[in-house]
């Protein structure tokens, strides 16, 4: 496909087109100097640079011709969104979170100064008109998860009209019929956007896809825990980025095949990085494409990175969602549960959370923890202190950062990090 | 009752005496630079005088006396916890809620620095020994509200165990089956530590001590539309913040009774400023006492105060109780109805808020308003571009403020009141 037929893509999608290409340039850059020119990088990861590369391209053709088809694309800001159902609904799941600054200052007009920057950013790109995704929606399903992003959907809603999921706060009997019934609804609004019926079947194969990408995650997680680390964290992030956007059965096929070569990578004793660099685990929020800076400077700082407890991560792929259940009612149930079990911040309490962290670090064989909190993100700032005590009982150190997206504390990052890494050594 | 047995009573709440002593010195001071400095007060501000002096005195005296006849006491930190159910078991409700700079260094040990005043304060003022109400309770009671109280219960709960109730975040049907089983759960808890059984006959006189107090600051709401204003702005604030911890049957005849006082004043022509002063409404977060910097600036600065739209103000008092019930099922509904009706900014959509503050700041014939946000507080500084919006509607103007506990900014506050009043003159 040529740029023009790109261009008159985003045109009929109504983005800001010199904004945009700017847009893409810089990404373009970064994209080259933080990925591009890693060493010892996998065959597989040119899957990786190809799905990056036409994220607005190729993939936003493809929403396109989803819809000339006759089917829908649902965009979601959070892993509560249940993916199996919207499968079920032939309908195409996007994540639409955001990692990069860009309309900060619109998106000011809309939330307050003191909101995280995942948060600016999508509200910015939506109002920048900046997003392909965004205007490819035919529904954008907003959860009530932290006071920044339930608010935020408000505001967002008066510019692009969003459907608001409630995410209960707690684990009680009552708070999981509370999101059943969210569920439910969910569906029927499913049904009413896409005009078609949910039925067992449908649902049965939306959760064998949703749980087949995230076996092939598992694995990918697992593998992770060789030394030397077979790959690095920044192309493992991308992966867990990727799929939010790609298209689940080719994605989980890819990143298969990935792993079968890094077992073979593992076999022969061969990695990103000599066996004895330091091994670093994130946890906290999540990272939206292209949000690199944490792991490129984590990885320019002389370790490597092995595991990544976040939403664009391990809490979006280590539960299953059980295949068993022959009806639409037990099916229904199973991914209420499975969905229950995310140890979102945003719950109280969340100690689930502290005992994952923690066998999750000493499963990759983490030397210790980075926690990544965005600025005035509270669930994951308060979890910090938490996590913190939870890893120095199991005897790993951990540092606490807390960053946004812009790349004025970059060197300082990077001394701290530095010292870090050092104490690890 | 001398100070030394007071000193006593405090120590065996296991307070540190030094910093208490300071505490209420400042504190002493503080009150007579701002209250007893005003002029034309009212007679029935004497009893608002006795008990904020007595706060930590004969008040706590009467809670250890109540726990000496076997009673129960149950402090909250917002105003869903149902006082009905409270005082059905025979315990005494107070708010816990603190509006000092207290303990601060000591509280950003337990939750992050990006955490409002508020919530800094309840929990600096434990940390620190200096809360003879936390001291005194049986029972502590959270409830999932906003990120930032959320979690910090659960840093709270390591240092004085924590009730947490679930306050859901729409208003939909399964929302309020949720808030009802909470206040069933609710009532369960009480019945264990109170060792008392709340039949129907308790109940419906809780609901009916509770419906008494919220009619007495009805009956004060609609006094301050006259004009000249009758009280100050100030010590209707005060009133609204005693409602919290006074006994509530004598706290209901005190301000009916200063309540008589006012209708004579406003008979007479009366007022506490003249006719043509600006009068302005305050709205959004609660100020707990002794946070009385906002509406000291504010009448400093040549205006009145006729209503605050917060929950020590009119969100805790403009919903009854439906008082028809008989049963406890019946009446458990009508908790749960009186409650969901709570316009919290923690609620989305949360549109009845904007009706709200239009119609009240209507109602006292309030020439501007302006909205208070604690710094970090995220649902009211959202919301605060919305009623601003809302407002603008109405042809009333907005300031919109975002401040905390601290002195420092209180130069800055007043050039811009005084800015905004002089637009109103
Ligand atoms: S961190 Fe919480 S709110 Fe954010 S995507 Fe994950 S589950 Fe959703
Ligand atoms: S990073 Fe934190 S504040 Fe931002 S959207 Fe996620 S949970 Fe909310
Ligand atoms: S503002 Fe909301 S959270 Fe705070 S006391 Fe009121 S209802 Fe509770
Ligand atoms: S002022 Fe805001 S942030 Fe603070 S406790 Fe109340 S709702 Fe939460």
């Amino acid at each position: 496909m040529s740029d023009s037929t790109h261009t008159q893509m985003w045109e009929k999608l109504n983005l800001d087109l010199p904004a945009h290409d700017a847009l893409l340039g810089v990404l373009g850059k970064f994209y080259g100097d933080i990925y591009l020119s890693q060493e010892n990088r996998l065959r597989g990861a040119e899957y990786l640079d190809f799905v990056l590369s036409e994220v607005h391209g190729l993939r936003i053709k493809e929403l396109q011709d989803a819809k000339a088809e006759g089917r829908k694309v649902v965009g979601s800001f959070c892993v509560f969104v249940p993916e199996e159902m919207t499968l079920a609904a032939d309908a195409v799941h996007v994540g639409l979170c955001a990692g990069a600054e860009a309309g900060t200052n619109l998106a000011e007009q809309l939330v307050p100064r003191n909101t995280c920057a995942l948060i600016k950013s999508f509200i910015g790109f939506k109002m920048a008109r900046l997003c392909p995704f965004t205007e490819s929606c035919d529904l954008i399903v907003g959860e009530t998860t932290c006071d920044g992003k339930k608010k935020a959907y408000e505001a967002f809603n008066e510019i692009a009209p969003t459907y608001v999921m409630e995410v209960p706060q707690t684990k009680t009997p009552a708070a999981r019929a509370l999101w059943r019934s969210e569920i439910v609804r969910y569906m029927a609004e499913l049904e009413k956007v896409t005009g078609r019926t949910i039925t067992a079947e449908k649902l049965a194969q939306g959760i064998r896809t949703a749980n087949a990408k995230r076996r092939a995650l598992q694995r990918l997680t697992k593998l992770r825990a060789a030394s030397p680390a077979p790959i690095s964290g920044r192309d493992a992030l991308l992966i867990n980025q990727i799929s939010f956007y790609d298209e689940p059965v080719r994605f989980t096929a890819k990143i298969n095949e990935l792993c079968d070569e890094l077992e073979a990578r593992i076999a022969a004793g061969q990695g990103v990085a000599p066996a004895n660099t330091p091994r670093l685990m994130l946890s906290g929020c999540p990272m939206a494409v292209p949000n690199w800076k944490l792991p490129y400077v984590v990885e320019s700082a002389g370790a490597v990175i092995v595991g990544e407890e976040s939403c664009i991560g391990t809490r979006n792929s280590r539960d299953l969602t059980d295949e068993s259940g022959t009806t639409l009612e037990a099916m229904i149930d199973a991914i209420a549960d499975r969905y229950m079990k995310i140890d979102c911040a945003c719950f109280t309490p969340n100690t689930e959370r502290l005992d994952n962290v923690t066998s999750l670090a000493k499963m990759v064989k983490a030397d210790g923890v980075i926690h990544y909190s965005l600025l005035f993100c509270q669930p994951y700032s308060h979890e910090a202190l938490k996590v913190d005590k939870a890893l120095a009982g199991a005897g790993i150190p951990m540092l606490s950062i807390e960053t946004d997206y812009s790349m004025e504390d970059v060197e300082q990052l990077k001394t701290r990090i530095e010292a870090f890494v050092e104490t690890l050594a």
